[in-house]
């Protein structure tokens, strides 16, 4: 038979496996080889190929190969544990983001001594490298195999008819799994259990509560090392802990899930970043509206979130009852802008037209997806739209890039950020998108000339654009690694027709504009918990909510360091004193532990001479300086919205 | 029988009627007299009295006394239509506000012609001064009388058993009406038909339309006549004319009633004023918070709100289905506000906490209840909750009114305001009054105190109270005359307690705080309505959205004009420059219409001499100069606040 690997044709005889073509083929090959593509479909090394192929090696770097291997370390996992606690019953196991986990149903939780024990005995089975072997049965056979595991007996029933039933084994060990895995256990070379959890078996609290272990593994002991070590770090900048501990935001499970409380320091900083926007976006020639929260069903019923958003959008009324007013809070503030353009008729002259708004919209999420201020039923975002003369398409879309790049670059997220192209399905288009072929080619095309005008470097997603047109999506990659969309840009050549949005051009004749949708620095919630993440809690001083915190050495400077704050307040900066009766160790540390940009330490020497003890969260000691020059070096970092 | 007028005891003959008593007692009394209240009820004058009474008069300077005289003038209409159209059927014709009104059934509408014959009839009626007396007839005889107006007959039909059917009588026309009447048509001196609408009988779209006169009525023509020119005042300032003639805002049918949109004028004057408003609280100590727009039921359970407000809210899903999740969105701030103070155990030294809102409410108002920008659905408001020790009390309410009679005063308003103390119904607490009897009048007995010490003027105003407690609202008087409140301070003795918010006293004791809510501006589309309608659209110059507006007399200028909008800009403030082609009278006509405050009119002269020539909406011209002075002058008006 006929192999491809890598453009290179290869003849092998039939029935060769792929571990042993990577063998012949190149050796360093063979040993970093994990699994195979075959004919694009995943599979494992020591699986018989038996016509001609196209073959891909998958190793560690590619996502699909690190899959496979965490895959056979869930098995490995489950291994120990059964070598361990023989009356364990085992549940599923399954790759994930990050590593794996696998549920057992136990009388007694684990404890940590166990746990160790486990890790100790799953080096042993890795050391071992037995091999994996793949076999399948009958259903009847596989339920007589399987008789002692309760959890796989209702898998195997849950089977459809006709089926494959397979089972993967190494040494005593065998699982009902479909696969594909590593050829032998020696692969997985590095692996870590990372936490035990409470799991309902499938998910339902009908059902019993197992014991879950999350792990991890990696195919060498230095990327498990920089997982751990990543991991370590961003669990102590995670938003969700932090920005809770810093008293940034809170939950209340009486208001519900995705509804986070701003407490004055979130709300400050909200309110900053709000103004900043606001400003930049008129400087750039934007008109402020502010337009209705919800609408009836008449207004998305015209634009198309009525057949193509209503499960996503919260229902005041019965949305099926025609005989009665309902309406519905807006997911997007799209048909609500259009209505201020369409207040009076517009000339060639007005054109572009760039609106932007602070706009709260609202998602009806499942209460399950909720988390901290990233995943949130409501929501605050400066949403724009600009209409257009087609002419102006460029140049405004490259305004709208430059916009979004610098309000990243200011706040310090740009450089983990990338760029998704995000189009339609032409494969299979019908119901998820307005518009015809034609519309849908005319307006990517176009995008993508304007992309590569403006050499931006992006992926393509497929069958992620908008209902109404594709998408510049700038993604951004927070410290767990997790990819969100943080800005968006997108190209409408469709809803100006539905609304009759129309200009009067040159001639006299009524034309249809562009309407380019965008947003500039993300949604506020989610940028700020960003934010908390990238500065693990020490955000700039331009947005710090406190600023400058003056803390007196004894009570004799009290007054002096309230008149400091008064001095700084009345400069607009955001400074507070600390005039409690505390040591002065004890006052540095609070202000430590709360992020305080700048500390000014006053004692007798200070009241003396006029000055201030300048320290620095980051920097430490800054010395002693007059309140003039500490004042200008302030404003100075302010003002130029400094990194510290 | 003993009469009781003014303090004062008199003897008369029984059956003697108050219009005969009144000129025993005072001769211009008996001229100026409309009804008589005898011992608290509203009475004709005619009608006689046959026991000890207390006897007050009515005149127009009452508003009980006007009420009398616009419905006897509604009955002088209505023999006045029927004089000139026999065929004419008559409906209903009661006294409103500011006059009264007839429902006529006609087979033609009425013309403008026939309207001034109307009138000119009714002075005729007038002048013959005719009696106007009452009788009472059974059913029978009733629908004998009345059987040719079918609406008088389905009236009657309607009044329940055993009611009084009364009739009016002057001259040949007859009235069904329960009164009270003025003694004669005499006494209705001025009277005037305002405007003509179609009205459906009894409100209903499923019954016929009728044709209604509105028209009005006082006791002197000098009277009829201020009020006629205030009216035009009035509907020239009208903020639902003019705001939207201006492009302040907007409405839109597949939006729905009291949804406006803020078009760029309206929402930059609204983010001007939140700036200004946020600022001020700031720096009266207030953290800002940032809470959700709605919650679960769960929430409103424990403020009290699902008990006495669920009709007013809008409900996400069945408020009675207890097995699924229910939201609803927030009529008020305070449960959301209060978890801000929950979030950790607070300290007595920690108190008062002043919280602060830019915050967005929703009211499930009826659409027929809405109007422009004062009757809303959605409206946006700073709210803020003090949370306080009960030593705190005082002066921190003071604070509040403070704060809100700056604020008010600093826009305008407060000339037009009045005070209103807003209590319980003591005699009919239930279920309308959370708390206790002592509870309700310790509250009132506080706030009655602090309004004495601050020697506040104010109105009490019977069940007008809050569920939790009693207000101080400050009430807005508008250009029509109508009353609304603008802005409200509140005490609130009860929820502290029902959710739960304790502070640690000196003596390290759990003590319950007292609560003022309290607005300090109203809410701001509201409060842009009232603005609109106070300066006839031409806001003052430093919350006017275009505050400088830059012409050039000729092309040569246009660049100049533009580096002065650009220099304008630069400074801070907002300005346009007009560089078409129009002539400059045309320009300025513009800028006047669109009441922009400062016009700088450049042309040859003024680019050779580097000055400009500044011309104010309302001052007129005020001459050549510098650049720098021009902007030093717009700096000090803007600074100061000034009303200009």
């Amino acid at each position: 038979m006929k192999i491809m690997v890598n453009g290179n044709a290869y003849e092998f005889e039939n029935g060769k496996n792929a571990l042993d073509i990577a063998g012949e083929i190149d050796k360093e090959l063979k040993k970093s080889a994990l699994a195979a593509k075959v004919n694009g479909v995943v599979t494992d090394l020591a699986a018989a190929i038996n016509e001609d192929a196209e073959v891909e090696f998958l190793t560690a770097a590619d996502p699909e190969g690190l899959r496979v291997l965490r895959h056979t370390a869930s098995h490995v996992l489950a291994q120990a544990v059964k070598n361990l606690r023989p009356d364990a019953k085992l549940a599923i196991g399954p790759a994930i983001d990050n590593g794996f986990y696998y549920d057992f149903d136990v009388d007694e939780p684990f404890t940590t001594d166990f746990i160790a024990a486990v890790e100790k005995e799953m080096a042993k089975i890795v050391k071992k490298n037995s091999r994996v072997e793949r076999f399948e049965l009958s259903r009847e056979e596989a339920l007589e195999l399987m008789k002692d595991e309760p959890y796989k007996i209702e898998l195997i029933n849950d089977l459809p008819e006709g089926e494959t039933i397979s089972f993967y084994k190494q040494e005593g060990f065998t699982d009902l799994c479909a696969g594909p895995h590593l050829p032998s256990t020696g692969k997985v070379k590095a692996v870590k259990i990372m936490s035990i959890a409470g799991a309902y078996w499938r998910g339902s609290e009908k059902n019993k509560m197992l014991q879950r272990i999350y792990a991890t593994a990696f195919a060498t002991k230095e990327e498990l090392d920089a997982y751990v070590a990543a991991r370590e770090d961003a669990l102590k900048r995670d938003h969700n802990k932090l920005g809770r501990e810093l008293e940034y935001f809170t939950t209340v499970d009486s208001i519900g899930q995705g509804l986070p409380i701003l407490l004055p320091k979130g709300a400050r900083t909200i309110q900053l970043l709000q103004r900043w926007v606001e400003d930049t976006e008129q400087k750039a020639g934007y008109l402020l509206t502010k337009t209705p929260l919800m609408a009836k069903r008449d207004l998305y019923r015209i634009s198309g979130h009525w057949d193509h958003y209503l499960d996503g959008m919260f229902i005041l009324g019965d949305p099926y009852d025609e005989t009665k007013e309902c309406f519905a809070l807006r997911p997007m503030t799209c048909p609500f802008q259009y209505q201020v353009y369409l207040n009076r008729q517009r000339s060639y002259r007005e054109l572009p037209m760039r609106l932007g708004e602070t706009s709260t919209l609202f998602r009806n999420e499942d209460s399950g997806e909720m988390h901290g201020l990233i995943r949130v039923r409501q929501f605050t975002i400066s949403e724009g739209h600009l209409v257009l003369r087609p002419d102006q398409l460029e140049e405004e879309f490259k305004g709208c890039l430059e916009l979004a790049k610098y309000m990243l670059g200011t706040v310090g997220m740009l450089d983990k950020c990338t760029f998704r192209f995000s189009q339609w399905d032409p494969e299979n288009p019908k119901n998820k998108y307005e518009g015809t072929r034609e519309q849908w080619e005319t307006a990517q095309a176009v995008m993508k000339q304007i992309l590569d005008d403006l050499d931006v470097k992006y992926e393509i997603g497929i069958d992620e654009a908008a209902f109404y047109g594709p998408k510049l999506d700038i993604q951004f990659h927070n410290v767990f690694g997790k990819e969100d969309t943080i800005v968006t840009i997108q190209i409408d050549m469709l809803l100006a027709e539905k609304f009759g949005m129309y200009y009067i051009d040159e001639n006299g004749e009524k034309k249809l504009p562009y309407i380019i949708h965008r947003t500039s620095l993300g949604c506020y919630e989610r940028t700020l918990a960003y934010l908390i993440e990238t500065y693990a809690g020490a955000l700039p001083t331009w947005m710090a909510p406190e600023q400058v915190r003056i803390l007196s050495v004894t009570d004799r400077a009290a007054d002096y360091a309230i008149d400091l704050k008064n001095k700084l307040s009345a400069l607009g900066f955001r400074a507070e004193a600390d005039v409690t009766g505390n040591k002065i160790g004890k006052k540095i540390r609070d202000a430590q532990i709360e992020k305080i940009p700048y500390m000014l330490i006053v004692g007798d020497r200070d009241m003396a001479d006029g000055t201030v003890s300048v320290r620095h969260r980051a920097e430490g000691d800054l010395g002693a300086m007059s309140f003039d020059a500490f004042s200008a070096l302030l404003k100075e970092v302010v003002d130029n919205k400094e990194k510290k």
